[in-house]
């Protein structure tokens, strides 16, 4: 309301530089946002008189109901973005929309893939779950035998190892927030405990790896710890209450919550017990990292505490000066998030953003607060702390640790310039040059 | 496991009569399900062997990457059921298959509608909330201005207050559960607290109710009160993480959490502030029972408590004899869910079922609880009690207390008779028979 304006706004509400608000105001009464394009001097005459101009959509008719519904059109631009290896059939990624999207879960339309080889499209009744290896007794479960068992449902997110991972490169990246950041999507899986399933096949006590491989036609495998496929790991059937989608596992998948992407096999066929890794592919030519002091990282199995900033974010553009909403996401794979810390002047002073509830284990954590712009260059950033003490470092602070060959695990604080005249781009502080290109595979992505 | 039979179950495990067992087992070792088609006598040779033998879909590049995800070609019989009335155009409703769900997120395409009109396909650059009334300063707001505001998600479930309605038929209803009791459904609603919004425009201290208008050609409206309104109401603009489906009411809607799904008006174009209910069609005509003592019975807002049983459920076929999960859902228009109770003996004994984390006030909650089933004629039965103190009600109980006009809020406890060779159907006890029909509109249907 152009009337009600930041001059109302109590000093005191302010709690860091650069305008950010006390996050408790965000329900509280009081707190007026100046909308800009709000038409406030609507009277009841003039109210009255337009609710009687009723739109086209009200003079006829809807549509019809549906079996199974679709956005609306006018959402078409929602999409995930595909970056297909050009060389290798169905090899690359498709990443989620952050940026158009709000609260936690991410529906399954959206949701990012990874493939080696392409989707398969598998036939539920065919499809065998076999377990051997150092086992008392090999077994084959199908679809209709783990129906029959105890389920759990988990909240939880998923991220890519390689997510963010053009955070590395020398220019900051000009993508939208979900085409930088989006290899990370967040979902209700439900199916049996696997630690059920192995009770009933038995387990050899000197098993202390399991080999996972999914039924696509590059046969992805990897190497899981006994340790954690006993303590939270589940084989799921149901994503957000229907049954997986065929990019996400149909019919089965590994979820192990809060751990890198890559070990979630998709098309769970296989589970084999060993007394030690397979030293897959995706485990030593890929996913392991040279570091700067000649050793190699390798199954850096858990994902980090992130946090970014949804909105306003890279390719948005900031309407008049006033009050908005600053909106983003924080995770981590050891627990929950415990506090997620935003600043509007590039990293000199911090506020503490409001968590939305339920703050849940391994989950995205949807976080806000109220930020008065004053139409001024800003630099907006946002840095998360899990339960286990871990805080997000900056970027120069990871690259120090990572070297010229990081890779995977990029999580470091991302930084929003917002200029002057409301243009939102990536920033890296020191260089305000971006690059108005989308992500590209490159060689050592496939 | 053919070999560990429920001979090994433990008898201190039974907790209720007719095998159920205690829910603490479910996630502890040494619960063997019987599961019958396991292929236990699977040597490492024999399963080496078979490993070898690729599935087709493992010779050869799977499908591309999608912009836009959909469930497997496996799964088109997922799909809501559409029940409408033929004499007027889009009025009617459509069911979600909770029979084929699990968890407690109902995916946006599968989310149940209940329309008048159809659904509109609104451009929502056009669209615009109008608040006027009695009001400090009346004032439009587009969807642009809205999503400037600061926003909270809540996950919470909607249904209709004629879900369930055939439990007042004279015989029991054969269809599936989803298309019993699937006029409700769950999602994270995210949107502007409605009380954020007032407070911008100000509300005359002798306005007491909101009149919510929707844009679809029906101009549904009905008549909120202001407590509510200023409580927990949000002018919602996503669900599960994308904007709002169109059936849903795109590109705004009103959500009560825990109240009837009819004054959680959807493509939301008006609310006008006003000292007394509009008294529209669909809180006089309609939504209004007349009770035994000739008093009718309206603006009957909260949804009272309710649970079901998912699996096993009508039109289900239960394998050999053995032990099962049985799982459900339970939810509370007054808080959350506190306890659900399972009998599979009619109602004589009941066990406490384990309740699936996050419990959410007003969410659907899953329950579980392990069932040594003995192949014997069964009758299984879940009831809830929330943090209210209250439980839901035996069905003679309902009945008694709403007499033979009653049609809306049914929530008694529903009776699956699971038959010696396996078949379950709907009973009411009582008697046996029942209707093999799909739940039909009737005259006061409209």
């Amino acid at each position: 309301m152009s009337d009600k304006d930041a001059s109302e706004i109590n000093d005191s509400a302010y709690v860091a530089g650069n305008g950010l608000l006390d996050r408790r105001l965000l329900l509280k009464s009081g707190l007026s946002f100046a909308v800009a394009g709000i038409s406030s001097t609507a009277s009841s005459a003039s109210a009255d008189s337009a609710s009687d101009a009723r739109p086209e959509w009200m003079q006829k008719p809807g549509d019809a109901f549906s079996n199974y519904g679709k956005p609306s059109s006018y959402e078409e631009e929602v999409v995930r973005y595909p970056a297909a290896n050009s060389q290798v059939d169905g090899n690359g990624s498709s990443w989620t929309p952050l940026h158009a999207m709000e609260g936690m879960i991410t529906p399954n339309g959206l949701h990012f893939e990874r493939h080696h080889n392409g989707v398969p499209q598998i036939d539920p009744a065919e499809h065998q779950l076999l377990l051997h290896g150092m086992l008392d007794q090999p077994s084959f479960f199908t679809i209709d035998d783990l129906l029959r068992y105890p389920m759990r449902s988990q909240i939880c997110f998923l991220e890519c190892g390689g997510n963010s991972n053009a955070g590395f490169n020398k220019r900051p990246i000009g993508a939208s927030v979900g085409y930088f950041h989006g290899l990370a999507s967040c979902a209700e899986w439900t199916g049996v405990p696997l630690s059920v399933v192995l009770d009933e096949v038995g387990v050899d006590k000197k098993a202390s790896w399991l080999i996972a491989e999914g039924a696509d036609a590059f046969a992805m495998n990897i190497s899981i710890p006994m340790e954690k496929a006993r303590d939270d790991a589940i084989l799921a059937l149901y994503q957000n209450g229907e049954r997986l989608r065929p990019e996400n596992g149909y019919p089965l998948r590994l979820i192990l919550p809060g751990w890198e992407g890559v070990m979630n096999v998709k098309w769970l066929r296989r589970l084999t017990a060993t007394d030690g890794p397979v030293m897959a592919r995706n485990e030593t030519a890929r996913y392991t990292e040279l570091l700067p002091s000649g050793k190699a990282n390798m199954f850096s199995t858990v994902i980090e505490a992130k946090s970014l900033i949804t909105s306003p974010s890279s390719g948005m553009h900031m309407g008049e000066p006033g009050l908005y909403q600053i909106s983003g996401l924080a995770w981590s794979g050891r627990g929950k998030v415990s506090r997620v810390e935003v600043s509007a002047d590039g990293g000199k002073s911090w506020a503490d953003a409001a968590l939305d509830e339920p703050v849940l284990s391994k989950s995205f954590t949807r976080f806000r607060l109220p930020w008065q712009w004053k139409g001024t260059e800003s630099v907006l950033k946002s840095r998360v702390t899990d339960e286990s003490g871990y805080r997000q470092p900056e970027r120069q602070e990871l690259i120090r640790k990572k070297g010229r060959h990081g890779f995977f695990h990029y999580n470091a604080i991302v930084s929003w310039l917002v200029a002057s005249d409301g243009e939102v781009t990536h920033t890296y502080d020191e260089q305000k040059n971006t690059e108005s290109k989308l992500p590209d595979l490159d060689a050592d992505w496939d």
